[in-house]
């Protein structure tokens, strides 16, 4: 039997909606919406529609137009950093963030843009504190995670978004890791961009990603091109979501993420939160029972998500994601989650951790056989 | 009867093949290349291995690892356009661009690169003097397309490369209307760039393209962040093809691709050019038995690509093409297919065309049923 705990990279299985909605976008719809005017198209034109609206009414967003597709969570971050920032603005980010933040905001730095990185703790929490008393005049953003990929600590994004507010700055946030598993009210957190992949919590396939925007932020584009409106203007549109969706979109994938969302509304955001949650303490429970592992981030009671870190006296992560695979046909995530930082700020560098991260669809037994395994490759 | 005629925009329908690939990829694969070490995301690597070995050969590229896997052609032109020029560079271009080339250089621009846009004759074809006459010292770049996606004006890229060549500059070719339509071969004609999406000529899915860069030439990635390889650094990585290709990749849709490259391999790019060539000759006879009907483009002996555009006397484009549509279910396109000012340079700015884009798997009945409508519509 396949076991896969690797669902904080990629979402696996998905609802069969999804696999269902993508085959229909590719062998009924086939072609892209508004590029023309005949019926195929509208259809296309429909779906794409639809999956904005559902994406939007799950984030809390009330005008869809703000919603744009990109093609991954990385396209959308580049996009809101590279396209909001200029030389002389200050931004505040936190030292467990992911390469795709990181590495946008590092090239950021080389145009002139100061980054100051607020320490986390070595669970992976930042305080609102810590993250106001690095604000200056000057920041013009506040860059951050919901949920580290590597340690699956929650920030308190809602008290950092009031500090975020009080002192005038926009509030980044990247929900890779929380968008579809937790639930976010963007508007009321007063998050001003919101970055998110659809192929992890969103049920969506890779190749789907989307970049909420909120209204009021103008952002110059990553891309410009054809956008299948004011075809005559050299000048890219002005107008949403067009401005920042040049090229043929990914219909197929944007059908599938549309089913994704689709049965995230249907089963309950709570009820998804509830199973992930109570795998998770199932999985640090069983970790705890093992006097050789040490957990590396929250506590079962602190804030956090559906993301395990672990690591083992006397075996090395990489020896036992080789083990789990090789002897037992499970699937985790072991080394650096293309996080560094982050495994600098909870001690781990340069090793890294084990990462186990389960989904909705993984199941008690799926868990079990997990802990069993890996009790026989660290012993006791 | 549906008879789809938008070729051009995408191809439609795909062999069998790719929708078995893309459902393949999503339920029997789940996961992404490279990014864990287990079984089930060597198979993603496989897969997406393959299909970068496919179009490398496919353009004559031997070391596949210049082959980078985009989400449309807009982004590889973007890519390549933003990442190659600085302020002080020269670039000559035509006035029969689509605006995923237009607006990227007109984006250029205002960065302080200077642009040259050759003027193509009435049927969109530049010839490569005058090319060669619009060079200068410090031109970088020579960027156009090969096929237009207006008239179906097939350039002379092989003079217009020698021409390049022999001034030091590089090659930017946009093969959207001709990648796995005309044989290409990269290399061979000094291309340096060569931008494609993965859902016309390809046969893959929408949410997919390639940019190919020739060996030496470096550019600036246009997103930055997580790769799978070297994670502990914040610059990203020079290896290729990882240094342009951040975030997930579109498994399912490289899957479909490499489904839709292997028919082409299996099918024969001469046998496709054969076939798509009778069906373009079979449309424009039809057209030139019609006396209210004007034909914008090369003659049937002359240099093309499957794409043909017309316009009528009495009957406006969008007239024509809502007809079609409502009364006959026959899918064409019409306007400015995002190329204003390859409308301007043939004369039928600002109404545009009605354009036909017949594909591989359209029948001679199809053309038929096409002509008999537009008859009806257009008088005489």
């Amino acid at each position: 039997m396949s076991v896969y705990l690797d669902n904080a990279a990629t979402s696996f299985p998905k609802p069969d909606a999804v696999y269902e909605a993508v085959d229909y976008a590719l062998r009924r719809v086939g072609v892209g919406p508004g590029r023309g005017g005949y019926r195929r198209s509208i259809e296309a034109t429909r779906i794409v529609f639809e999956t904005r609206e559902a994406v939007a009414t799950l984030l809390g967003v009330a005008d869809s137009s703000r919603v744009v597709f990109t093609h991954s969570a990385t396209e959308a971050l580049n996009l809101a950093v590279s396209g909001l920032l200029s030389p002389g603005d200050h931004v505040v980010t936190t030292t467990v963030e992911h390469n795709s933040l990181v590495r946008p905001l590092h090239a950021a730095s080389g145009r002139g843009v100061e980054v100051t990185s607020v320490a986390a703790d070595r669970r992976g929490f930042v305080t609102p504190d810590a993250v106001a008393a690095a604000m200056r005049p000057n920041t013009r953003l506040v860059a951050l995670s919901h949920c580290s990929n590597v340690t699956g600590a929650l920030q308190p994004v809602e008290e950092i978004g009031a500090e975020v507010k009080k002192r005038g700055a926009l509030l980044l946030v990247d929900a890779a890791q929380s968008a579809g598993m937790i639930p976010l009210d963007a508007p009321a957190i007063g998050i001003d961009l919101l970055a998110a992949p659809g192929h992890k919590g969103l049920f969506g396939p890779q190749g789907t990603g989307i970049l909420y925007v909120a209204d009021g932020v103008e952002l110059t584009p990553l891309m410009v091109g054809g956008t299948g409106v004011h075809s005559s203007d050299e000048e890219q549109p002005a107008a949403m979501p067009e401005r920042y969706e040049s090229g043929t979109l990914n219909t197929p994938g944007i059908a599938g993420l549309g089913a994704g969302v689709a049965f995230i509304e249907r089963t309950g955001i709570s009820a998804i939160r509830e199973r992930e949650t109570s795998l998770v303490r199932q999985i640090l429970e069983g970790l705890a029972g093992m006097r050789r592992v040490t957990v590396h981030g929250p506590a079962a009671d602190e804030p956090r998500g559906s993301v395990v870190s672990f690591s083992a006296t006397d075996t090395d992560p990489q020896t036992i994601g080789f083990r789990l695979d090789h002897d037992h046909d499970i699937s985790v995530r072991v080394g650096l989650h293309c996080a560094p930082s982050a495994h600098r700020t909870i001690g781990t560098y340069p090793t890294g951790t084990v990462r186990v991260s389960p989904g909705f669809f993984t199941t008690d037994n799926e868990v079990e056989l997990f802990l069993r395994a890996l009790r026989e490759i660290v012993g006791g």
